[in-house]
C-alpha cells in the first residue's frame, strides 16, 4: 500500500502533562539542564500497558506539541543571520507532524501518574507514547 | 482544552523508508550493530523541510510501524517467563500509537532521497518526522 494513499494515522493520547510551565515562551532553551519536574498523568484504560515501568530509570516520552504550527517547512536562522533552516534540520516545534521525544528521569510512579524530571512540554501537552531509554537502541 | 475531548492528532506521512528488510521477523533484534543501510525518500512537496540536513551526521527519524497492533497493552515478558509487561516497559512494535524512534547516520543526501544507517523498520515504513540527534537534548 502507497503510504501516500493510505489511511491516515490517528493518534490517541495516552496522557497528559502536569507542569509548571504554562507557556512556550517560558520554556527555557536548556529545559533539560533546568531539570523541570513534571508529571506525566496517563489516563486510566492505559494502566495495564505501565506494568513494570517503574522498574525503569530513563523514559522516552512522545509529545505532540499540540500549539505547534505544522504549515512551516522553514523557520528563520537562529542568529537572525543566514538562510532559513529546513524544520527537518531543525528541533523546531514547528513542523509537519509536532511530535518531541524527551528523554527523562523517572522520579517516581504513583498508580498512573509518573513524575518526572527534564522535560519542557507546557502544560496540557498530550503524550502519544511512552518507552524505556535503552542505550543500546538510542545513544 | 482537555486531552481526552480534543480532536484526535493526525499524521501525515512525509516520507516513506527503503530497505532490504521485507518483514518484521527478518529484522535484527539489534538493528543497529547490524548497520542495516535504508534510504529514506522524503515526498517531494515537504523539499524545503529538508535545507540543511546534509550538515548533520546523526538523525532522529521518526517512523510510524503500520503492521503494528494498537490493541495490546502488554506482551509476554521476553524470556516467556514472568508475568506480562506493559508496553510502556518496553520497545515492542505493539503499542497504543505505534511510533519509533531510529537514531541514524546519515551517509548522504541526494535531494529528496537520504541514505541512512541504522533502521530496522521494513520496507514501506510510513516516515513522520525527521530530527537532528542533539547530544543535548537527546543523551
Amino acid at each position: 500500500m502507497n503510504p501516500e494513499t493510505a489511511p491516515l494515522p490517528v493518534l490517541y493520547p495516552i496522557g497528559v502533562v502536569h507542569s509548571p510551565l504554562r507557556d512556550p515562551a517560558e520554556a527555557p532553551r536548556q529545559g533539560r539542564e533546568a531539570g523541570i519536574e513534571a508529571e506525566i498523568e496517563v489516563f486510566p484504560q492505559y494502566l495495564p500497558a505501565l506494568q513494570g515501568v517503574g522498574e525503569r530509570d530513563r523514559l522516552l516520552v512522545v509529545c505532540w506539541l499540540h500549539r505547534s504550527r505544522r504549515d512551516l517547512l522553514q523557520v528563520p536562522a537562529k542568529d537572525g543571520a543566514g538562510p532559513p533552516r529546513g524544520v527537518f534540520s531543525t528541533r523546531s516545534p514547528n513542523r509537519p507532524n509536532p511530535l518531541a521525544v524527551y528523554p527523562v528521569e523517572l522520579m517516581s510512579v504513583n498508580g498512573h501518574r509518573l513524575r518526572v524530571r527534564g522535560i519542557d512540554a507546557v502544560d496540557g501537552t498530550p503524550v502519544v507514547d511512552l518507552k524505556p531509554r535503552v542505550p543500546r537502541l538510542d545513544d
